[in-house]
C-alpha cells in the first residue's frame, strides 16, 4: 500500500487522504429569505417560516431547520477542498445541532478526516469518516457532522 | 407521574408518548425535477443534477441527495401523526442511507419511539428518540434516522 500523500490534489482517491487532515470551506452568508422558503417546503414549523411567531417559541427568533443547516454544510464541502473520487458519497452520519442557524449568521465548515479504513467487501473501496463542525461567525458551533464517506481506491489491495 | 395515555391526541406532551409507540405518515412521490433542484442549490454532483451523466457514475441513474430525502422524510413527519408540543425540535440524529431515493419513487415513513428520558437538567422537558424508517413503495428502506426530540413536559417532575 502507497503511503498517504498529503500532496495529494484532488478529486481525492482513499490513498489521498490520511487521519488528521484538514479542509476548510468557504463562507456563506444565510439569508431569512432561505430560512423560510427552506421550511415553507420540507419543515414547516412557526419558528422557521414566521419571523414573528417564532419570536415566542423556546428559540426567541427565527430559526433555520437543521436540515437546512445540513443542506448548507453539504453545499460548502463541495465546493471545499475536500473533492472525493467519483463524487461524495455518504453511506450515513450522525448530526448535533449544539445552536440553531440564525438569520445573517456566515456558515464556514471545518473537516477533519478521523478515521480510514478499507471495505471488508469490496477491494476497491475504502471508507473515511469526517468530522465537520459548521460555525458562525463568532466561531460557535452550529452543527458537529460525522459522516462516513464510500472513497474509491486508486490501487486496489492485493488479495492476501 | 401519569401512566402514558396512548388515547392523548396530539400536540403530545412527554407524558403523552410511549416506548413501542407508532406512527405512519402520508406518502409523497419524489418527481425527477425535484431532484435536480434541490441536488443545484445544496449537492451538486452529476449524479444528483445530470440524469444522462449521472448513469455512468457506480448509482448507475439519478439519485436524490441524501439531505434531500432526509428534508422529504422531516415533511412527512411533520404531516404525520407525531406532532409534538411547541413544535418538533430535534437535538441531533443518526442517518443511514442504505438505498439511494429514485425518480417517482413514493416515499413513506414509519416510526417508532424508542427511547423516552426525563432531561437531566430541566424538569420542565423530556428527550424522546424515534426511529424513522423511509421506505419506497416497494418496502424498500432508503434511509434511517434516529432522531433525539426535546418534548416539553406537561407536568413538571416533582423535585424529589
Amino acid at each position: 500500500m502507497e503511503p498517504n500523500s498529503p500532496q495529494a490534489s484532488p478529486p481525492f482517491a482513499y490513498e489521498d487522504l490520511y487521519v488528521g487532515q484538514r479542509f476548510t470551506s468557504g463562507t456563506r452568508q444565510v439569508e431569512q429569505d432561505e430560512i423560510i422558503a427552506f421550511a415553507k417546503q420540507f419543515d414547516p414549523q412557526p419558528f422557521h417560516t414566521d419571523p414573528e411567531a417564532a419570536k415566542h417559541t423556546l428559540f426567541q427568533g427565527l430559526v433555520a431547520s437543521g436540515w437546512h443547516t445540513a443542506a448548507m454544510t453539504m453545499r460548502l464541502l463541495i465546493d471545499s477542498g475536500l473533492s472525493i473520487e467519483g463524487g461524495m458519497v455518504g453511506a450515513g452520519g450522525e448530526l448535533t445541532w449544539p445552536r440553531p442557524t440564525r438569520p445573517g449568521y456566515i456558515l464556514q465548515v471545518e473537516t477533519e478526516v478521523v478515521e480510514l479504513r478499507p471495505s471488508r467487501s469490496r477491494p476497491d473501496r475504502g471508507l473515511a469518516t469526517i468530522r465537520s463542525e459548521t460555525k458562525n461567525q463568532a466561531g460557535e458551533v452550529l452543527q458537529i457532522l460525522f459522516a462516513r464517506l464510500v472513497v474509491p481506491r486508486r490501487n486496489e489491495l492485493p488479495s492476501a
